[in-house]
């Protein structure tokens, strides 16, 4: 019987180091894996102990599909709190994680056969979701000269130019930013042009002092990166979560802010495509902004940023002269070619021969990813050190 | 900016009775909601308590995009329990509710320009998500002579055959079952006319001992509705979901039964748009198939029962002559045309003037479903008998 042709997803290299990861622990071998795009920690206390208090007493049954209005209204008081930015609950819709958000807002703004541009390397479901959805993914080459974020000159080189415009800020797996400036520019050559700005900002708060422009007054990593929301006028869509900051990416929720002219197409798509985001995680979610929930956020990030010391401290022993500046987010992304071997080769025996798990670069840039690897460092100290001390070790073998 | 013209869903009507219901419950005045699809209770203390425990002690990260092992596995328990058929947990999909499992069954099995028969009155999610992914609906009129379900003289009927059949037993919003040796020629037909046969079982367990064939040694009421599980092998897909019978609906969990060929791209399409099911609610979850979870979901069916037949026991005071026979499900479908007025006049009349809040049949029927409306009795003995009593009242006056 037939099977769609859209259903024909590459799939990811990094399933192959997962499952040869997983028979290496089930044979009792040591395996350090630094592939996933997840804290090592979960959500913080003061989320789970609201959750456990919810399922007591609370009501779980579907909540308004565009979300709860107490978690609309927590999630624009979050603006006002880390940007300085005013926005109307109205124009937020909480999500199922930011999958959720990618699929409606590519819904409601594209149409089959637009085209989307975004940047190679990049999150490969960008693309994967805009072509199940049938739009034409335009990929941007970008490099070091650019921080590895697309530019205006690039946009509007493009003739005619696309009918939306997907970027990341800080990206993975490069973990770069989009300056203020930069940004600014973007969407205002979006706005002119009639091309949809849709802007994750799912890394938000986990940033390390890099070039982003600090924007809003209140202090704080969540000042770090530069958000779009203050262009949702000018058209721009922003997707978030509380998968990466706030560490509780099996609870499946994220947020949009939404123009005004895609509110009402959301919240009927929702309402057929979704329902509701997960009930629970909504009402409890709300406990991710409070003092505590915030705390909890920075001191993972504390250690993210000690990760991050390290690895960048240990560059000249591994090696690597080629990495992205990692701005922000929890990947070094580094160039191995040196080795001789492509990515995945490389990843395949670094796990065989020393067991640690990195992702071939390939699931991210399917032209030079060959070149390159991912390491996630939203782990620990320990873990990270131990896994340099092997690959270390490793190459020297080579 | 231009908005996509997928995005342009059609509303429900019942979201104006809702706002209307929400708009009368702030002013005071009593309102008996008998609108939604969704049981009064929820989830079973069974599955409250393992997600308590879970919150303290659980892994809530990411799962595998498939769903956890445990809970697939529990899952393909359930149906050799039910209904005596095997499934191979490898052919099992978690999904984020029964939505997430239509997004991703309708991605793996249709391209754009793909045509889609489904039976008109029915759930408007189906065709609004077909049309939103590029599909075309083909809506086949259904009434009392075939029990408002599809036949096969209908798809004989279409040519070319159609690229997808999507069927639901118990339906919603009638309640109708398609009896056994219905749905066996009907996945005959359709495995040899390569045609992607979709099986919504999401009422299943909610019957009352109508025409549904008896599949299975197990008594209990799964067993009163057939399941297409055992037509996996000609390509048949089924689709099912905690939030009716366990009564998890904001939990967001469902699953998938597919067969062997479109197991690899749901795994590759849902690593993509979904990530993962929400974990805590996959890993509680399986505490609804354990004796006591079982137990709750039969304590909440017997109470439909009871309503029910409340509702048959005073369908002379209604004065509705033409009701949909409610064989499973916990909706009433019924003809209200005699009133003169169209369904959804009839529903604002109704709460305006008697509190009581109904869904206009517009809303599952485009063409006939002004002249019916769903009355959704998963609520209680005494709620249901209330609103008889106001809407027997109310109808003496017009």
């Amino acid at each position: 019987m037939k099977v769609s042709r859209r259903a024909q997803v590459p799939p990811f290299a990094v399933m192959e180091i997962i499952a040869a990861a997983n028979a290496r622990k089930a044979a009792g071998q040591s395996v350090l894996n630094l592939c996933a795009g997840e804290p090592a920690t979960g959500a913080s206390d003061v989320v789970r102990d609201l959750a456990v208090q919810l399922l007591a007493d609370g009501n779980l049954g579907y909540t308004e599909s565009l979300g709860a209005p107490p978690m609309r209204r927590a999630i624009a008081e979050h603006y006002r709190r880390w940007y300085d930015v005013e926005i109307d609950p109205a124009q937020v819709a909480v999500t199922t994680g930011s999958s959720g958000a990618f699929m409606l807002a590519f819904l409601a703004a594209f149409d089959v056969g637009d085209r989307v541009a975004l940047a190679r390397p990049g999150y490969p479901a960008y693309k994967n979701i805009l072509r199940a959805l049938g739009c034409e993914v335009v990929e941007l080459a970008c490099g070091p000269e650019t921080r590895y974020q697309p530019t205006l000159a690039q946009l509007e080189a493009m003739d005619p130019p696309p009918d939306g415009l997907m970027i990341a800020s800080p990206a993975n797996p490069t973990g770069t930013m989009i300056r203020a400036e930069e940004l600014a520019a973007l969407a205002q050559w979006c706005a002119s042009h009639g091309v949809r700005l849709i802007s994750d900002e799912i890394y938000h708060g986990i940033t390390y002092g890099g070039p982003g422009g600090v924007v809003g007054a209140t202090p704080g990593r969540g000042a770090g990166a530069t958000t779009a929301a203050g262009y949702l006028d000018q058209g721009a869509v922003v997707v978030n979560s509380f998968s990466k900051y706030w560490a509780m990416t099996g609870w499946r929720l994220g947020w949009l802010l939404l123009p005004t002219d895609l509110v009402a197409p959301v919240d009927a798509l929702a309402g057929n495509v979704s329902l509701c985001p997960p009930a629970l995680a909504q009402h409890a979610g709300v406990a991710a902004f409070s003092a505590a929930g915030y705390a909890a956020a920075e001191a993972n990030v504390a250690r993210y940023a000690a990760c991050r010391d390290l690895l960048l401290a240990r560059l000249p022993e591994l090696g690597w002269t080629r990495v992205a500046p990692a701005d922000g987010a929890f990947y070094l992304y580094a160039d191995i070619s040196a080795s001789g071997m492509d990515s995945i080769t490389w990843c395949a025996r670094l796990l065989d021969e020393a067991g640690v798990a990195l992702t071939p670069g390939t699931d991210f840039d399917a032209v030079d990813g060959g070149s390159w690897v991912r390491l996630s460092f939203a782990s620990s100290v320990e873990v990270v050190g131990a896994a340099v001390d092997r690959i270390v070790a490793w190459q020297r073998t080579l």
